[in-house]
């Protein structure tokens, strides 16, 4: 993925990225097959959709207008956030795409290195409007106020008790360490999109604590999901009838609790993901 | 819908009109809990998205250009034909909401009237491309040949056959007589995008027989599907628990012969619906 992308390529895939996460059924979380609390499936897809053309004009507006007019064009569609954490992560991505030159990731270095004070004003007012709650109290820089640090400078202060926040400061290492690698993997051996979606899933899972289970029930319990995902993947090879009941029994546990373990941080990133390797297979 | 829609947001209103109808419940075709056939939901998800640029540009390019470009965009994603007979139906709707003045309804029929030998050129290709099976063959100018008359002209010579070819020469009398209306009433009774799609499916289908299922089954079991779904509305209030029983029977009967009887001209028609019903409400 060196090439440079039109404004139409980038808004298409990254549709689809959000598409493809939501569809996909992963245990705890929204799916083609489960409705989400006071959220539709269907809201995620007009969410998925309305995204966008603000993601496609990412390469001329920058990261911040890009994340407050995406949220803004959801809300003129949808009534609960539904897709904040995710646009938070498309959108430097969607920039870099716009970019020539280097490899993506180098291409993303450089654009989160250059994000403003503006940025985090957007970004700010964007959460604001999201209002996706829980996100925490912070000391410095909180998001009720107006920030005086540069977008990356606030990321790094939330950096954490949220990865997606970390990313910006990591150059998105979790989404190019695990859930990339994971998915590349997966799409390799012929899965197809949903099945490639899960493996990615549970393989950042296993891995990395959900930060939004963290926020809402704690530490412990974010460890102990990611407990579980460990022992859903040593269950039995992708696609084993022992790994399907595996991941079956998980997504009873996470669901019991009035959907309060729910892995959306994860969810996010392997959307991220999916924007990746999208590009890489067209 | 008076208004003149700019290119990104007839895309996104074709993105949506797509997503939904094919996420919606539906007797007898994919829906979100159903694949279909050789084709996944996940197909679907991405035609849905990959026609979006090309029927943003419908106001600039024309109908017969707008067809072959989205049918070229969706097979590079997606190998099976998922979206030909929506794209029909879309491109001239797509055209005329890039048009102002009039009404949508007295918009589409200037731009029905105005259709081209040109359009019918890139039409035939793009019906080649999508090769959907099953078209039928026809004694006078057949899509394996190029056409010498204009698109409605030749939409006019299949209309006997095809709901969508008879919706060129009506003005889209089916879309706006029966789906649209429909649609609107149960979206005014405050239903939600899946079962609003579900009423304005099971009124088509109880009135028009569905033409793709008469290509391949015969006149006869079209018309046994209708009266089928005459009985399926006729059983109860939407949402009670007769009708809903009434859907899930239709349903699993329209199954049973390897989905050769899908309603697949039914819910295209629906998908039109969607698009001009979507621009009402907002």
């Amino acid at each position: 993925m060196t090439l440079v992308l039109s404004p139409s390529e980038i808004a298409l895939r990254a549709q689809a990225a959000c598409l493809l996460e939501v569809a996909a059924a992963k245990p705890g979380n929204v799916s083609r097959f489960r409705d989400f609390g006071d959220t539709s499936f269907e809201d995620f897809l007009l969410s998925a959709v309305a995204i966008g053309a603000a993601l496609g004009a990412a390469g001329a507006t920058g990261v911040g207008e890009t994340v407050l007019t995406a949220v803004r064009d959801t809300r003129r569609w949808v009534s609960a956030n539904t897709n904040l954490g995710i646009v938070l992560l498309l959108a430097p991505l969607a920039r870099a795409a716009a970019d020539g030159g280097a490899p993506l990731r180098g291409r993303l270095s450089r654009v989160l290195a250059g994000l403003t004070v503006a940025d985090a004003r957007a970004v700010y007012a964007a959460i604001r409007l999201a209002a996706p709650g829980g996100l925490g109290h912070a000391d410095a820089q909180d998001v009720r106020g107006e920030p005086t640090v540069t977008l990356r400078e606030a990321m790094g202060l939330a950096a954490g008790r949220d990865t997606i926040a970390r990313e910006y400061v990591t150059d998105y290492e979790v989404t190019f360490g695990l859930a990339v690698p994971a998915l590349r993997r997966a799409r390799g051996s012929g899965f197809g999109w949903s099945a490639a979606t899960l493996e990615s899933y549970l393989s950042v899972l296993a891995e990395v604590p959900d930060t939004f289970i963290a926020r809402k029930r704690g530490q412990e319990a974010a460890r102990a999901v990611s407990d579980r995902a460990r022992e859903v993947l040593a269950a039995g090879e992708p696609r084993s009838p022992e790994r399907a009941r595996a991941v079956d029994a998980f997504d009873s546990e996470l669901r019991e609790d009035a959907n309060r373990l729910n892995p959306g941080t994860t969810a996010d990133l392997v959307a991220a993901a999916l924007f990746v390797v999208l590009g890489e297979e067209r």
